[in-house]
């Protein structure tokens, strides 16, 4: 097994690799720009750990990683434009900096590049890589569709969310994994343990980033705190205090926004009541303890099974 | 062979026994919305035939031909959104019938649902019929781009113009023809003659539409005469009077629209003075005659040819 910044690397390289039209510029060059984004490339690099986990080269599978981010990339492209997001990881989104028009047109090419992409040197596995990568992605669509939904709801029930969250972001950890083991030639099994590893993994990392938009620290998260207390955003947080705050606090405070420092605070209060900080926590820990029980059916080596304990603790303990 | 119109049933009957999930409503709803949209469902006609042609079943490529008619109508809805089209085949479109975000997101499922139903039974052809797919995809994303950017210039020439028709609108015939000719089994030669034919097919059938727009019969075209000429759409026919017209005539009613009856009127009389109905004409001929030629390189059988011989003559030929 290689270190987690060695399989960056490899996938730094193969983004780079990707070779596009240079023209109609108007296409091409947003696709460039959303490529180039940055960040830590985790979907990739769990493609390729897990391909070398079950005993081929990393390579194997390196274009069926950049597949799947290239998809990612083209899911935040499109939720950006949906969602009328102006920023993202510090840049102005898309349909800003070109026009909205531009953002759909390019973000459709991306996931049609994605495809191209997964077929390459697929070999014997694509009719079951193109499976699981359609199968996810429709998953993704229903998780953004439920996510709008619940926008105009004021009834949406725990399990409910989590099921959102479970489509929306952590099938497609379990799609890199499980990626990952397919185009290593594992058996089917093996494939479901990893795609299962993935998306416990992929709860536990959502469910730290609503508590992070909240009590993160402002410094080492990177953005303003608060932004989802202010959208009233439905995160796990909000769902069960309003549940639970029989105050009528949590009630009196949605929909208003003249106020944004004290509103955050007041939110902030009810939480800290409910004890949800701890209790969201107790969650997160109960899926790392999921995603662990599946390592522990893959009876992976010994340096396999520390990269994945190693990536399933950090994402449930980063503050960034 | 089949006559068109039962070619046509097995079309609408693959179709209507798609079973998409019903939930989440605001993801699905639209999607059966677009696909029941009636219309002539040329493309998965032309892939049925094809393969019939080439000796086999036409049910062989009936995956693959429905697989086209979805990629084609989410073209269509994404191409509405971004043209801000508010009605198509006299019904209302998803994004005034929904809103944006439901036709972006419907839009994006209708893309991976086509790549799945390509997959159907493609057996050892799955490698290919992807590759003609998804390379057929990006050609038609670049010709929408070049389309929304001619929009933006005046110095279009012909020889731009009818490279962003072959891409936007003709690339997907050939596609269509060719995928009926791999599904077959046929050798790759075979499937070029048949692209060809569906490209050559395709730029009279768009030229036709350009001609149609000013010069047909509003009863039978089901449509406003003139939308083209109010828009200042860089047709064939705007784009060579704007060359040839030395009076200024052409170049003084661009961009005005306060008199919609008398511009539609002034500017097709510098079209009748320019002779461009009969020259158009003769280009579309020309077009049907390249298509015919492919038609003799297939040697095909006597109804075989008969057919397409049919559906290229008609086409070159429609009031509607």
């Amino acid at each position: 097994m290689k270190e987690y910044n060695e399989y960056l690397q490899l996938v730094k390289d193969a983004i780079s690799n990707i070779r596009l039209p240079q023209q109609p510029a108007g296409l091409y060059d947003p696709i460039r720009y959303t490529l180039d984004c940055g960040g830590k490339r985790l979907r990739p690099v769990l493609t390729l750990a897990a391909c070398q986990a079950m005993g081929k080269e990393p390579m194997t599978a390196i274009h069926q990683a950049i597949a799947i981010e290239m998809f990612h990339n083209f899911t935040l492209l499109h939720d950006d434009v949906m969602d009328n997001a102006d920023v993202r990881r510090g840049r102005p989104t898309v349909h800003v900096k070109w026009n909205q028009e531009t953002a759909i047109l390019s973000g459709d090419a991306m996931l049609t590049t994605s495809t191209m992409l997964l077929a390459v040197k697929a070999g014997e596995h694509l009719a079951q890589a193109l499976e699981l990568f359609n199968g996810t992605a429709m998953n993704i669509y229903e998780g953004q569709q439920y996510d709008m939904d619940f926008e105009q709801r004021t009834d949406v029930t725990v399990e409910e969310y989590m099921e959102m969250i479970r489509l929306k972001t952590s099938v497609l950890l379990g799609c890199a994994c499980a990626m990952g083991a397919l185009m290593a030639g594992s058996p089917f099994e093996t494939q479901v343990r990893f795609f299962d590893f993935g998306v416990n993994l992929g709860l536990a990392f959502q469910l730290q980033d609503d508590y992070l938009d909240t009590y993160g620290d402002p410094a080492t998260f990177g953005k303003a705190i608060g932004g989802d207390i202010l959208n009233d955003k439905k995160t796990w947080l909000l769902i069960m205090a309003m549940k639970e705050d029989e105050s009528g606090e949590i009630a009196s405070l949605l929909g208003h926004t003249d106020n944004p420092q004290e509103k955050i605070e007041r939110v902030r209060a009810v939480y800290d009541r409910l004890n949800l900080p701890e209790r969201i926590h107790e969650l997160i820990s109960a899926y790392i303890d999921s995603a662990i029980k599946n390592l522990d059916h893959l009876e992976l080596g010994p340096e396999a099974r520390a990269f994945f304990m190693d990536v399933a603790l950090k994402s449930a303990t980063r503050n960034k």
